[in-house]
Parts: C-alpha cells; structure tokens; sequence
C-alpha cells in the first residue's frame, strides 16, 4: 500500500494527513502516478541553478548523516528479516549499513555536490550564413528509473547522481532493504526539502510487489532512461520487459593479451591485478591469451603466482602441458564471466588469434594488450571493438573514478547514448537553441 | 528468392554464378546470413581509411551516374507496376527517377565524399595523476539498418552516409521499388568493389516480403541501429517489433508562439513561412499561439494571409471571433500533424500558458518563439523540452543541411543518443582508448 504526504513515500502503519496516493490504488496506477509526479517535478528540476541544487545536496547528506541511528534501526529491521528468511552471508554483507556506511553514503553526496556542474555547457555553437546562431546545449534527459538489488547505499548514490544532472528519479531497490531505503530516503528528503528540493523530484517505490518493477517499464510516455543495477539476471529481466531504453552492461568478459613483445614483468603484474586484486567484478580479468612465442617462457611463470594466490585455472591443451595445475577448458570457459578467482587460459598463434578470440567471446567491455609494439598495440586497439581498450594497464581502471569523472552511475556495453563507465554526463541529453533575427527558409 | 554473386545481390533470373546464399533458406535464415555478414564487413570497414572511403564513394557516385540508363529502365518497371496497382500520383512521383533525380544521387555521394572525415577524431584526452592516458575516440557504431519507403534515391543517400561513416549497412526499401533499388545497388557495388568496398558493406533486402522486416528487427546480436524513414505508421510498427535501437522521429507538431514582445511584422513572415513554404514536412509549424495582447492587431492580420495562401484555420473561440474564414478546433486539432495547408490557432494568456501547451500537445521536434523581451525568449528556451528551439526564426530550419551537417539520415525526436537533426556523427559511437606504462590498480 502506498501512502504520501509532504513529499514523503512512506509504507502502511506510518502516521501520515493528506495523502495524496489513494490507498485502493492498484499498482498500475500507484507507479502511473509517481511517472506523472516525476515528469511535473523533471520540469521544474530544469529551472534549478547550480548553486542551488549543491545547497540540496549538502542538506542531503546532513540529513542522511544525522539520522544514523534511524537507518541503522530500520537496516537491523531488514537484516533480522532477511537471516529468518535464510539469506547468505555474502547477501547480508551487502544488505547491513554499519555507522562507516552511512557516513560513507553522506560524504559521498558531499562529493557529487563539489562535482562540475553538468547542465548548460555549451557543447558547440555554429553561426550560419544566414546569421542563425545554432548552439547546442547540455540539458537534463528528465526522468530516471533506477533499480537495483540488496545495497541500500545505491538509493543515495544514485538519488545525487541523478539529482545533480537536474533529472527526477523513481528508484526501486530489492525488496529484502525496503525499510532501510525508506528511511534513507525520508532523511534525504525531509532535510532536502527545507533547502529547496521539489516535490517527486525523488521516488521511492514503496512496495515489494513485482508488479510495480513490470507496470514501471511500461512507463515509456514518462520516463526517458532505465538504469537496472545488478546481476545478470535483473539486468536481463528489465532489458526484456522495457518499453524505456535502459543503459545497462551484461557482464564483463575481460582479457588480457600478453604478446610476442610483451614485458614479461609488465605482463605478469597486469595479469595478477586484473584477476586477483578484486575478482567478483565486471572490469576483473576472465581469460588470458598469450602469444605462443613467449608461452614457454610466461606461463609456468605466472601459473605458479596465480596458483599461489588461489586462482584456478582451466586452460587450453597448450596451457595444461605448461601448466601442472591447469585443469582442461571447455568451449564454455571463453565466455565465462566467472566473477571468481578462476582463470581461463589459452594459447594463441598470433594478434589475429587473439582478436578473433576476444571478438567470438568477449563481451566489449575492458580488453588489454600488453606489448612493447606499438603497430600491434594500435590494431589491437583498433580492432577490439570494446568499449574500453588498454595498452599496457590492468582492465581494473574501467571505472568512472578512476576515468576521472568524479561519479558513477554505471557502465555501459551498449553503443548507443554512452559507452563505457558512465557519470553525471551520460545522465544528460542536449537540445539546440537557435537565436534567429526573423530568418526564414527559402 | 535471394542469390548472391560477386557482393552483387540479384533477383532471380538474373545470370549468376557461386551463389552464396542457397534459394531454399527461409526468410529468417536468409536474414540472419545478412546480418552476420554485415557484422563481418563492420570489421573490415573499421579498418578503411578516409581517402580510401572517399575513392569508393566518387566510385559508387560514377557508378550510379554512368548507369543511368538501366536504373531508368528498372524504375520505369516498377512505375508501371505501381500504375498498374493504382497507386496515387503522390506516390508515384515519390517512385519517380528521371535523369536529374539519377544525377542528385550521384551529386549527393559525391558531396558526402567530401563531408569532413567523421571516425577516429579524438573526442577528449584525460592524463590521470598515475600516467594513465584515456583518449576518447570516435569509432563507427558497426551494422545499421535503413527501413525506408517508396522513394529510391534513399537507397543511394543513406548507403553513402552509412559507409562514410565506416558503418555496414543493410536497406530495405518499398516493395514498389524493388527493381529501382536494385538497379542502384547493382551500380553502386560494381564500381565501388572496383574501387576496394568491402563484400556485403552494402546489401538490401532482396524481397518484398514482409517477414523479411520483421526478421531484421530481431537481429540484436548483429545490428546496432535501424533507422526508419517513412511515415509515422512505418515508424511506430518498427519501433513495436525491434528488438534493436530505433533512431526516430514519430511526427513533428511544431509550434510559432507570437509574444506580447513580438516584432509583428517578424511573426507574420515567419508564421506563413513556417506554414506555407513546404507544409508536407515534420519541420512545418502546425499550431500557431498568439499572446492575447497582440491578437486583436496580430490574427486578422495573420489569418489574411494564410487564408490568401489557401490554409485552413482551426481557431479557439478567440480566434474565431478575429478571423472570419476560421473554423472552430477541436481538442484533437493540438495534436493534429496536418501536413498539409491547414493551422491551429490558439490565444494564451502568457508565455507560461504558451509553454504549457507546447508541453502537453508537442512533439519535442520544433518550436518557436517571436518576440524582442531576451528573458522571455531566455525561459522559453529553457522550459519548452524541444529537440530545437526557435527564438526569432522559422521552424523550418530543422535540417542537417541547414544545420551545416552537410548531410542528414533523419531528425531524432527521441532523447538518448541523438537528438534533432542527424548527420554522420550521429551514426558513430566512442570507445575509451587507454595507454599504460604497467598501471595496475591499488
């Protein structure tokens, strides 16, 4: 049941005058309402200034840090739910807000706020020889949708994310953090509110029904993006129902190439780092080729490192005979996003193989090239079609930190819109603005 | 049926040796087989330079004019069929290819050889504190698809923007004009093979069946853009079935708002231009608002004229009562894309009432504002969420060409990716290409 007051969103039993939501409302229509309230609030978003959208964000993350102890209360609520209901410890890890946590959060929306102002660059301005002046201009896409699964943190970060591009936002998190969601998004709004932040400009779904994901992807007429933040599967499941175009990746089938004219040294250090230094995410090394002409000599070397740091290794039949405790690769292991310290490993006769390889397999999210070549290193980059190409670094700077870009909403494999590690600038479209003088077309 | 010889697609009967494609696949294979080697032809293109491309376009431009003759004969073929069919004469001069619509194609490809150089710039260079360089390259988007209507010259014009643009594509024009746009392929591929375009860089769907269309629209795995041109119908049932991101424009209900501040005669020019000078196209202004301060001076005035030119009035009451020859409008009249010699007419009370009705019955194509007060025009071009806005000239600037694009592949009323007018640099994409010294992450 979904009940509102004051530009709160809050769940049955809460004390609440004027609700404007009516509680019989089935879902179809509860979520066509938040779209039509987040439509109004994306126009009025658009007459926000820079200083005042910063002054919101620093009310935010006060609010947040100084209601510690009723987030803290509310997560304890869903963690003591969520271990009755048998979740994994590495859910739970996911799912608890700690005090470290919720301070993390508000300094993080301290940060967005320091950011570079997104809206109103002037991305080109063209004088014709009419005298038309044609400018073009970065402005808000509108309305954002993103949904995600157990970490409540996301509600913050992806509310000042969006918030700072001057976009309305519905969220929808998993329905085992719906309590500490919701009071992150009541501290958030009540201290944004007193500084200025519209109403609806931030939406919280308030229930756990399935429906509500399902009737929001159907919102086309008022939502301009989707974000689904997640596993495989989610990301999928939104991609497959949505009527809203959704900025997404599937999975990260990373590689790194170690060629004929690699720096060996160079090479086993990138290999470790990008397998090892944080396995369980989409920018970590899944396979590694290697030229044949330095196999012999590479791969007993960095089998026995990655061995002693744990990593299993399928390789192919030139990798088992160079290294003992490879065990054999299927056909499956090239497109394995293991997400895990688990390795395949293959032999290739030249940089053709490997590009051939990576194209067949990858997923066009980070590959690497370690060579001392700088012809082979510009095919290489040439020819990977991913969205991020490395010479001679880890694949774990694919990032919108390490980029530089002071935020990250996400990465995307897609081409179209925006491609690889995406910020506030992604979050924006453009429009042209035309200053005439009373020309018209002949 | 589809055969296939030397990158020449001919419909059966035709003499044709190794036939690649077998007679007896179904739709959906032989659609599949296209797509898969248009995704092979992407590779070989992302490896073309620019003065190679532009020899193979001043090929294909040759090509097409020294042809001249056969594309007349297989054009006059499908005029007669499409008579014999009934087909109005609108349409059948849209089919139409007379020796100077023959030599526009050439001169257009001609002209596109000559577009500045659109892949490979480098659109933004970050050295981050640990060395690393991340260049942000313009890069092709890979296979498109262009779904058009009865007129052939598409078959030429979108073949050449795709490929300047290092893009395979794959056409399905009209069925009336299939022998048209065959005859231009068959031209097209000649010269341009002679000239090193790569095998299937250029294909078009070979048959008029409907299942063909459908089939191209699931090819997600290969495609990375259909762009449809055609009518509002053609573009709603692609953008309904396509599993692949659709570049589009569904219909442009351009707005002409004449302010209190508007210089009177400004508005009267650009009122009949915007309607008048080509009332068949999306950038046509279809509703006409008047501030009521000026509508006493500004609508009979206004209305004379328009009714001189022979259009059609659909007034508010207002408007009526100031412009004898008006009908009254109806609510549908705001949404109405008339495409033809016919205004809807509306007071508002003021600026905000302006832009409240663009917001509720716009298109987000093309709108403008007449008027000298810089903080109105400052406000409309802020709050009226357009892909163009106008202050002081006519709509019907909305154009590629007009915009200096030097070309034009459609107008995208959608917000992601691009939007207004599209030329070649909204047929690439980017990648991230980063150089390393051995970075590996902390």
């Amino acid at each position: 049941m979904l009940r509102r007051c004051g530009g709160l969103l809050e769940t049955e039993g809460v004390k609440c005058t004027g609700s404007v939501i009516d509680g019989t409302m089935n879902i179809h229509d509860q979520i066509l309402e938040m779209s039509r309230r987040a439509a109004s609030a994306a126009r009025v978003l658009r007459a926000l200034d820079a200083t005042g959208k910063n002054r919101i964000l620093e009310a935010m993350a006060e609010g947040i840090a100084s209601s510690g102890e009723k987030i803290a209360a509310a997560n304890a609520r869903d963690v003591a739910a969520a271990k009755a209901d048998g979740l994994g410890p590495a859910m739970l890890d996911r799912l608890l807000l700690d005090p470290q946590r919720i301070e993390a959060m508000a300094q993080g929306m301290r940060e967005v706020a320091r950011l570079r102002e997104p809206i109103g660059e002037e991305m080109s301005v063209t004088r014709r020889p009419n005298g038309l002046v044609i400018r073009k201009v970065r402005v808000p896409l509108g309305v954002l949708a993103v949904i995600y699964e157990s970490r409540p943190n996301v509600t913050a970060d992806a509310a000042g994310l969006c918030f700072k591009a001057s976009n309305a936002v519905i969220l929808r998190g998993g329905s085992e953090a719906l309590a500490s969601n919701t009071a992150i998004l009541d501290a958030m709004l009540a201290a944004g509110a007193s500084a200025g932040l519209p109403d609806d400009a931030i939406q919280l779904v308030p229930t756990t029904d399935r429906a509500a994901v399902h009737a929001l992807l159907q919102m086309d007429q008022y939502l301009d993006l989707v974000i689904p933040r997640g596993g495989e599967s989610l990301i999928r499941a939104v991609t497959q129902h949505s009527k809203v175009p959704v900025l997404k990746h599937y999975k990260g089938v990373c590689h790194v190439y170690v060629d004929r004219a690699a720096d060996l040294d160079m090479a086993m250090s990138i290999a470790l780092n990008a397998k090892c230094q944080r396995p369980g995410v989409c920018n970590a090394m899944e396979t590694l080729l290697v030229h044949e002409a330095v196999a012999d000599e590479f791969l007993p070397r960095v089998g026995e490192a990655l061995v002693a740091k744990g990593v299993e290794i399928r390789g192919d039949a030139h990798t088992c005979r160079l290294i003992p405790q490879a065990g054999p690769a299927t056909e499956s292991d090239w497109s394995e996003e293991y997400l895990d310290l688990i390795l395949a490993v293959r032999v290739v006769g030249d940089l053709a193989a490997a590009i051939a390889h990576i194209e067949r397999y990858g997923t066009h999210h980070s590959d690497v090239i370690v060579t001392a070549d700088d012809d082979g290193a510009q095919r290489f980059t040439h020819e990977v079609d991913s969205a991020t190409v490395y010479v001679n670094a880890s694949s774990r700077f694919t990032d919108g930190y390490e980029f530089g870009m002071g935020a990250e909403i996400g990465i995307s494999t897609g081409k179209l819109h925006a491609r690889g590690p995406c910020g506030l600038e992604e979050l924006t479209t453009y429009k042209y603005i035309i200053q005439g003088t009373g020309q018209i077309r002949q």
